[in-house]
């Protein structure tokens, strides 16, 4: 019901970073590409057997170096349903290896149908009396521009199987201002009453490290309100977009931190995924290799700069 | 690249609705429901069947008089993988009945992500050189809280398939105010400053009957925002929720519509699919003549108030 366990997998791999699994075909080695064409042809399925050996290989070549990885749900959409059974199988894996998996679908409704957006993705859904775990992942991101009854079905699910939600207040991209800094008639921009929500909704999801279930997604690209959020929201958690690929550095994520160094886990999807096309004369069967190499790496440079 | 197809379906049909398609287990007759465990077990395989059966029986039974039906995404999603399979079985049977097809996913994302999105539930996916359709749909709900990033990737495949979007203005849930209503610094509310950057992103997509490609959403529950955001929104198609078992009557949708009597759907779900259950003594075999007798009074209700 709060992020103990992810905070508790940051502790044991000292390394408060996730890596996330956004895998498109470019991003994939041509023999994995080849392999699973072979097998399942030039189709959807072939794409999607693709990412699902591209995602195991990232998965062995971290888990024991990363606690969490962020699949982006809409990298498996992409290719049908075919896809999203992929995401699903990607969440198994990951789990199988002791990570915990924050699937980033950014999902918005209200009432019973954001309940069964919440059983789909961190919950359980009954079929005739019997449960089953359709995706089964431990944190969900969430839209809440929809207010409470957004939030609510999804604090429910959290409390009984012990999962999180983060929900958007600052994003990384350039237009995120565009309405998440527009002041309120009270002189608070919208992403700071947004966060103050979230410090409100965590208060039914509380953690004996001292923040709740409900985070925050706060990007690295605004190194300043990352700082205000931090200092404004002491019981919510952050996951922080925006490093590397996205142009935000070590020191830019700082800010996330509190004073244990604790608050926040930043993620990387691009500079892990595509590690291997950066190394000169690698043979891409080594691209996990090279996507541990960039996870340690980048695990030194924040630990080094906090 | 506008609503110009959804526009003539309305016309054809004389009926400005849509059909919610939000299956859930209990608003499936049993019969169904056994033959499809009978088949394929008690298992999220046999749950998505059912959806299925019930969906084709509806949308045979409503296609001449309903332009366009709205399967909500969550429902699927809830069923796993195979409930996603399933959502796109019915876009494609909807579409194959001359149905214009609104997924309700309000999805949201930026650039190359949000594009991914796009490219899923209303454009194509390209596999070594192929391309392919994933989801297939018609128009796409989106949420934009992350600003013009996560709307434009969305208007460019919109553009290129004659496909369009609806964003989430005033919806229609009891705490939608929470952020909706809030005023900003130059005395707008955010939901109106939502409607207005749905005018501007709609510049891109102009149709031949003044209205562009992106439509918003916007509550039944709350006529009177309705009549001020289809006054200041001449060019934004509206998609009404909240009809029926939300609360709305046929008076409270009518601040919906232009002089006209264009420029809105109305949506109804559960109104719809649970006909069957509000019926005494009629078999559930006939659950999709109770769907059509709802869907027809429905229409006449709207038309005569109109």
């Amino acid at each position: 019901m709060s992020f103990d366990r992810l905070i508790e997998g940051i502790r044991r791999t000292n390394n408060p970073t996730v890596a996330g699994l956004d895998p498109k075909l470019d991003f994939i080695p041509d023999y994995i590409k080849e392999e699973a064409f072979a097998q399942y042809g030039k189709t959807l399925e072939g794409a999607a057997e693709a990412l699902f050996v591209f995602n195991q290989g990232l998965i062995d070549a971290l888990c024991d170096i990363v606690p969490a990885v962020k699949p982006q749900a809409a990298y498996y959409e992409m290719y049908g349903w075919q896809g999203v059974r992929v995401l699903e199988k990607t969440i198994a894996y990951a789990r199988s290896k002791g990570m915990f998996v924050i699937t980033d679908g950014k999902r918005n409704d209200i009432g019973t149908t954001m309940e069964a957006y919440a059983k789909a993705h961190l919950g359980t859904t009954e079929v005739a009396g019997e449960s089953f775990e359709a995706f089964g992942s431990d944190a969900l991101t969430v839209n809440a521009y929809l207010g409470t009854d957004g939030v609510k079905p999804v604090l429910n699910v959290c409390k009984a199987q012990d999962k999180g939600l983060f929900i958007l207040v600052k994003t990384s991209n350039p237009s995120s201002g565009e309405l998440q800094d527009r002041k309120l008639d009270d002189d608070l921009t919208i992403y700071r009453t947004m966060g103050n929500m979230c410090e409100k909704w965590g208060e039914e999801l509380p953690g004996k490290y001292g923040y709740s279930g409900v985070g925050a997604v706060v990007g690295a690209t605004y190194p300043e309100q990352l700082a205000e959020l931090r200092k404004a929201l002491p019981h919510t958690f952050f996951l922080v977009p925006g490093y590397g690929a996205q142009g935000g550095g070590a020191r830019d994520v700082m800010p996330a931190f509190d004073e244990n160094g604790l608050g926040a886990i930043i993620n990387s999807s691009r500079g892990i995924m595509c590690a291997w096309k950066k190394e000169e004369g690698l043979d891409p069967k080594e691209y996990a290799q090279a996507a541990r190499r960039e996870a340690i790496r980048m695990r030194d440079d924040i630990a080094s700069t906090l």
